[in-house]
């Protein structure tokens, strides 16, 4: 069985389905867990999907998914503008990482467009919601495939 | 009895009265504490009062203060300028928000003069020491009042 | 009986309570004034409540108030971001100052986040409507006794 | 008889004819008062015309003009690029407003190219000498009809 | 006869009517014409009046319009905030230029408060709609004359 | 059968897979057209797939997608970031507008980083090369879907 | 007898002697008077010395000084920073202007470094105290005698 | 026989002798080609000498210059400063470059001093009129040479 | 037996050594804990080293230093250019604080040339790897035995 | 016999009165010295007036001026604008400093309006041209005679 | 006999040849005089070919050029982005200028895009090696033969 | 014998211990060359010890250095910040290079942040005053002996 790729989610995510739901739409994270799940399970792969409000918890989960992961999938919510740790921590992890947003940040303030998780993700998929974790299953398939 | 108002406050105001007195006055936290209980006390309301020096630890308070609270006063300290994971959880609460800081931060560094929480907040009060604690209180009563 | 405390409001503000209630509220500046008064008389003040939409005579205002007043609270509206010469006076008035805004200034257009008045005064207070004005009161009887 | 239309002339406008007149032209402020009559009679409406070096006196008359006017065109020369004070008075002041410029403000120097009564103005006319009134005139009739 | 007014108009403006009328309003670019037409008609002038979505296109027009007209009215569109080559040809053209846009461009996104059109043009006309056609033609009408 | 997804293509793609191999990957544009198409066969749906040089022409292809596609995937390749013009034609699309790029724009040059185009779109892919066209169709396929 | 220089003066220097004698020296405004008087005297010249906290009454007394004075000494206080309406007044003047500072305002707050008097007047003299107006009204002396 | 140069002009440069002269100088574009020509026949090279208005037309002979030219000389007039597409092309088009302007651009509006061209060519020549075409030819010969 | 200097490290820190070794070398942090144990044994000195990847958890410790260290050696990895929690807590920490890096700052991205932590410290090493916390650790030595 | 005030120029005003004439006016710096010396002489004083290209000597003389000098009135010329190494020689002095400019450098290219000699001058005269360097002598008499 | 041309070279580079070939060449600056000195000689010309570290010597030299030079062509080095000095000395040199550098500045590092030497040079020549100083020459040539 | 280390030292440290003694301290420039003789004596090594206040000198011994010297220790005090002509020489000098400065320099103004000589260096201590250049000695010698 291959390695799980982990598909970390930073603060405020475990809100989701109820907060705002007009900008992050009516799914909960597990809903969000179930699709990513469920793609997975199609291309014969596994997620390992969690979620945490502090940034050394998801720096120290990057960490562990250089040794015990196959693939990153990050949506660092707020962090993503902010923490050049996560950064260090991702470019650092030498498996390949793509970044997610279930809105489309760059319709939203200004604060929001930048990404320091860019800088070290292979792509990036945004404002797709939900499904937007399905896509980039199966992209992050195509790349450890092609490897 | 009303929900309390949670007033949440953020890195190193543990150290209040011993750092820096000449910028923060010689109150302890527990004084400022008190300063807020006694105002709530008098108009018939509960302060929850707590400080963290974790991120996270504050997002996951102003989480639980949606459910459990009838507003939040916050003084994110050096948190107010940098943490878009705090703006997030702000944005989300749906309670009102009254943001508070010890000292007038518009005369002091460059980079205190921009607040992430300013954006989610009903009001600001700065400047006042102890004493803007127990305002904020008050404007809080008035506002959960009104609604 | 204390010299007064002087409260300086700026252009427009007479134009209170039936200019864009959705930002301003529905009270007159009257009513400001009241509310203003009201606290102060419980606290054993008085204040000398003002308005003009002429820059140099708030200049005037407070420069009468370095010899007449206890202490000034100013809204000084739509100067507040532009005028030097006020800054000058309030630097010069030698009384603590406490800056006020009914609206949130943080949460409106951006060349309303930057204000002269803060460079001069002891604390801000905004966003709290009419009520602000009270706390403002409240808090100068504080600075005022504490010298 | 409908409510005249406000023009009002900003700072140094009295000098018009004598000062720079490469820039400004030939046309004494007398001279445009008469374009703009002309063209309102033409069109059975008429003009109220201003001109004041304060900024405060611009601001109470712009506050005239809610009550008693049933538009405002408004040259506020040196103080459109200053004056908040001005743009707060617009903003409420719930009539058509028509900005105008006698020289292109876009062909002279930077501060000249960012106005504040923009904000608040239907549309903008600049560049077009005494005559760019009469059309304003004739705009500001168009806009008032539709009503 | 004299030479016609060159009217020209840039991407897009072949939507007119059906695209965001909020913004824009209700007349086809065919109502525009009729109303710049009109207005030239019972001033004894003839507009060509075009639109293109191709930059070199309206560059063309512009060198062509040196030549056989007295005068441009130029609506640039999305071409206004990044055309040096239209800026180019405008400069160049030798006769009268007036920049005319149906909404005010000041109250929307910051990156059409810019123009190049402007630095070639004698007067800016927006935000009047399709009746600013109509005052533009009267403008260079005037201008033509005075020459 | 519902209306074709309009898959256009900006400036230089037809270089694809002979262009700097390092950065775009070694598929030519018929490749990616195929992989388009085979995912659109799977979902029941079509792709209209075009490339041009013409800003021009991608314009007036917008105009036509607004008629007869379900919605717009765009690739404006060097336009992205520059082409005013076509994000008026998308802002007037009204239909579901995806954003792909071959490349990780945000990990290139800094003029790359800014897009006029995602401000008219729903989401974005972007690193995922030919596969990211793949994503784009089954995303647009739940997009119009869920209408 | 010629023409008077005048010597004009904003807002709170008024206060001159009382306020901040640390950055703005012990003499008050009519020490500074005669100081000026008494060089011009010897230099065979009057001064017509004034002050003003309004922006527009130092405007027209700029207008004044185009017919009846022989220059401008300009200490524009708070307005030297932000007032474009003065600098209109000063460009029409059409007299020799010579900008006055008591203080180095290059040594002070960023906000006092620009000033738009300086676009208008022939020199420059900041620093220097009360002696600077006596070196002001010699300078003006030699360029009036130059003419 | 080898493959001849390209030099390829852009916006504007149609208008070459009649165009603002006291910039461009007196020479058409024929001249132009004649200048670049004569100094490739002496070095026994060729020229294949085009203009377009047309952003895609040029970067439609950028790509043939790619296949059937030896060397790209390119003065893309107002497209310098604009152009992310040609930039593209030049990048992928792997034969040497020389960027050419008549004028010295960096004397001239800054808009003009950032060229996307420079970042793909081996040189720049500005500012020497006709003759930089000769020189350009001449270096372009040393370059292919040194190959 | 004197306080002993805290040596604290920020987040991935801990991955030292397997990170990238081209930017950060070949030592583990614990080889770097003995090189800067060592130093201070020669000097007498004890050092407590430690490392987090939780920015909450450094400023606890900072606070700690205040009361049981006799300074502070600080190297905040990525949080050196983001965290004004940590700057607030080392300008109220009273010891004295020299700043490490094992890298060159200054030679990497530009997110990483500023520093919060600067504006505390004492002085700043960087680029010279671990031998740097040995300079640092006699750096400190000298500083603590010259008060 | 008092100490000399040291009176030093900067790059290229040895060619003074030849070098652009309608800028610097027709003096030559003898003639500038001149004007210095004779109002130094009536007032008891003697300058030493010395010029250099060197910036390493215009330090050095600075330096020396601590020494042997009362006061320095200094035209940096070109190294007005760039040199740190001369502000930190000057601010190192320890005498009075008087910046004096030939032309009004605030109305010249935007690089000339920032000076790092007016960071350690007590006063600055600027505009007008020699007499401007016997206005600096008479004022340093005042500031020597003071102390 | 005609004066010469004044080949001036800046710091640095009497390492040519040695010195970051890859960016600079093989050729020493003995090779490039003779480059300059061969094709002088076939147009009936003579070059002063020298070099400086010192900015002082070479704003000597230039001033030596106003007299006794034909022409200039300065290769200013690392002094070309920041000399005001050398600026001011071109400005006044009254002879024909032309700038050289031997790399292309306008891909290398962004301070090296910037060049105060281009606000006084005719043109501009860069990247072509020891061949930009011949095409120089023979550029110079043309210039003063047409005077 | 292995070569000596250059110790170079920049404008105004030849002031040592005199000048501003609060921000230098109180060694002489001597004190500081016997205390970077002690440690390389101490290691086998030698220093050759210099300070220039001319830039030209500064590049000479810089390049001198590329033949004579093992390692450059560069304390280029204001050049630091302004000169690239240094910058040019440091990287061509081929040989190790330590930036040091006395004062922390990121503490002070802002123009002081920023180092030309940061970019060539391998590494940077600051603020440790003369202790900083024996610190910079051990570092070279680590450094050298590594190769």
């Amino acid at each position: 069985m291959p390695k799980p790729i982990y598909v970390l989610n930073g603060p405020n995510l475990n809100l989701l389905g109820t907060r705002e739901p007009e900008i992050y739409g009516k799914h909960t994270l597990d809903d969000v867990a179930a699709v990513a799940a469920k793609r997975a399970g199609e291309l014969g792969l596994k997620c390992d999907f969690r979620q945490s409000n502090l940034e050394g918890e998801l720096v120290t989960w990057v960490q562990e998914a250089r040794e015990k992961g196959s693939g990153i999938i990050m949506n660092a919510a707020g962090l993503t503008h902010t923490s050049v740790a996560l950064l260090d921590a991702l470019q650092a992890a030498d498996v390949p990482i793509i970044e997610v947003h279930l809105s489309n940040i760059f319709r939203r303030e200004d604060f929001r467009h930048h990404s320091y998780v860019s800088k070290a993700a292979v792509g990036v998929i945004c404002g797709l919601g939900a499904q937007g974790y399905a896509l980039a299953v199966e992209a992050m398939a195509g790349i450890v495939d092609s490897k």
